[in-house]
């Protein structure tokens, strides 16, 4: 037993992003190694949706595999540690789902309490459901996901709680390690990253993470990097806040970016660009990416594949290049959106076998 | 150029069940790799759980993380794998949504058609809308599983359609292949393995998975395995047929299952049992999953826990040992049943940040 036992506990300890990117990571002595196994995301080969988008080759990096179903695991993993570390009682955030379901799931994992804030009726029913049954305080704000942000901030420093939203800067640390695993599986920086940007950290932290990569001999040439946001919430696309956002993609709902300069830059110094897409664009490669790859993603990650289309179509990139599209989040997260406008027939009898063969 | 193709292709060919356990899955030079990267789910140690179930060491395998979030890719991808190969134009099969789910994305990713039967009204939300967004044939059926089961069984010969339920021998071979994986990762079979049980074919492929095992090395000792249903829907347990199948836990509803003497052998075989538990110790434990460790499964996948927590405390299982339990799926398939019967307050004020003091 004993021997069973020493096996089992390294690989406890050698799994997830904390153990894997441990050199790369600004860990003490004293930070817990947390870990439900995050990282390591399938880098999937798309060639049917390449067709569709236009380009040679595409994989889509899916972070929906992520324990809680999305990206924001990489880097609350480091967060709630170091918030551990510093021996915070609890996490506070405000999120539009995604982050709050992560910090509550850290938060529970390591044995201290969670505190979500999410804007009243603008959290996908999925999200909701996690922060519930992880046991997180949840509370919801009259107000959008910038009020819920703006009070978030206003609440950590008046009663030293631990913020987890990605102005804490572990967040981006941990979410540089997709960039590493890209250029890992790829055996080099990709020429074109797509990805869709809500609050602006995620895009900053690949920008930092190819960087890196190339400075570690990882990579050998920088991505140019396409942001994209919904049109109705593109602060980055018209340089300017939005004052009320709004997009069926919950997930980059936000008018008021809480990483503004860092995320620009990642853009610009790219050689890459920001670009809006409509709902129905965004909805189009949401049904697309699930029925030409068979996967199901969040409607937010569906912009990524929906930017590079029209990038593509409006002769703004160079359309002959292996390209990699981020998919942020789990469809799961959102199953009311996938079955909208679907019209599912009324039951058949349990005997009627030749509506089957009506149906070859 | 071409040495990234070379290198990705690799990376593609290398991922996913089918290769990784090439040599122990039935498959000839014609079958095409398919592959979502499905398999290599986490084994999370659990030990704040391992406390509430009352057992000394206890493992979490969250077959959640597979692409369409529950163990049936591991069969499907073969099940789909082996019917293209045959020059199959489409894959059927009758479902209580996660087979559904699977058999959809595979045959998207493959190119093919999928059609899949439901009983009316009995499908969680998530699993509805991955079989609709995949792009699948979607029909409900006026019935219970096991009438869209012999309906599938009917269809599937009278019109020559490939069935990819668990009937089907590659499903079962396929997921054979987490036994292999936690034999890998503890060094060895878990003196005590959990499983949920509805339709049979799960606790079957366990038991010929850890004899394989056994025989080529990968342990030196088999696991008892305890097979748990819900009270409601608990043929196993009772011996016989159940003919109005009820329980919360969706994906076990099953009063009929497909397989059976063999599912029977793995229990008796293994010096294990079967174990009935109530639709309240299911979601219990469902809970105490989430809030103890950070993991959200859905429903079904509790009954493991809390049949392995009844076991011990009805002195039915030696406790002092290592335990296993599998998590089925994900609990975000289901997400009404984690925010079933909890109430969230009003909104706040977004300037309320009082409020946020008297929580802490």
């Amino acid at each position: 037993m004993t021997e069973v036992h020493a096996v089992t506990t390294r690989m406890q300890r050698e799994s997830g992003i904390l153990y894997h990117f441990r050199d790369h990571l600004p860990l003490t002595d004293r930070t817990p190694m947390l870990s439900l196994h995050e990282g390591g995301t399938p880098l999937v080969h798309a060639p049917r949706l390449a067709a569709w988008v236009g380009v040679p080759e595409l994989y889509l990096k899916y972070e929906g595999l992520n324990p809680t179903g999305s990206f924001k695991d990489r880097g609350m993993v480091l967060a709630v540690a170091r918030a551990v570390e510093d021996g915070a009682r609890a996490v506070l955030c405000a999120s539009t789902g995604n982050t709050a379901a992560s910090a509550a799931a850290y938060a529970a994992h390591a044995g201290i309490r969670s505190i979500v804030l999410l804007p009243a009726g603008r959290v996908a029913a999925g999200k909701l459901a996690q922060a519930v049954i992880y046991g997180a305080d949840v509370v919801t704000v009259d107000g959008s996901f910038d009020h819920a942000l703006a009070l978030a901030l206003n609440a950590s420093r008046k009663f030293d709680l631990a913020l987890v939203n990605s102005v804490n800067p572990a967040r981006i640390e941990g979410q540089t390690t997709a960039a590493y695993e890209i250029c890992d599986a790829l055996g080099d920086a990709p020429p074109v990253l797509a990805l869709p940007v809500g609050n602006g950290g995620n895009i900053t932290a690949y920008w930092l993470g190819f960087r890196r990569a190339l400075e570690h001999g990882r990579a050998t040439r920088l991505p140019r990097i396409l942001g994209v946001q919904a049109e109705g919430a593109a602060p980055f696309v018209h340089g300017a806040p939005v004052e009320h956002p709004d997009t069926v993609a919950t997930a980059i709902r936000i008018g008021r970016p809480a990483t503004w300069e860092p995320a620009i830059r990642a853009a610009q110094d790219s050689g890459g660009a920001f670009r809006a897409v409509s709902d129905e664009a965004i909805l189009e490669a949401y049904r697309a990416i699930a029925a030409h790859e068979g996967i199901f993603c969040e409607p937010a990650s569906a912009a990524s594949v929906a930017g590079l289309r029209a990038a593509v179509r409006a002769g703004a990139i160079d359309a002959a290049q292996q390209c990699v599209c981020i998919l942020t989040g789990s469809g799961l997260k959102d199953p009311d959106t996938a079955v909208a406008n679907v019209e599912i027939g009324a039951p058949i009898d349990m005997n009627d076998v030749e509506y089957i063969g009506r149906l070859i």
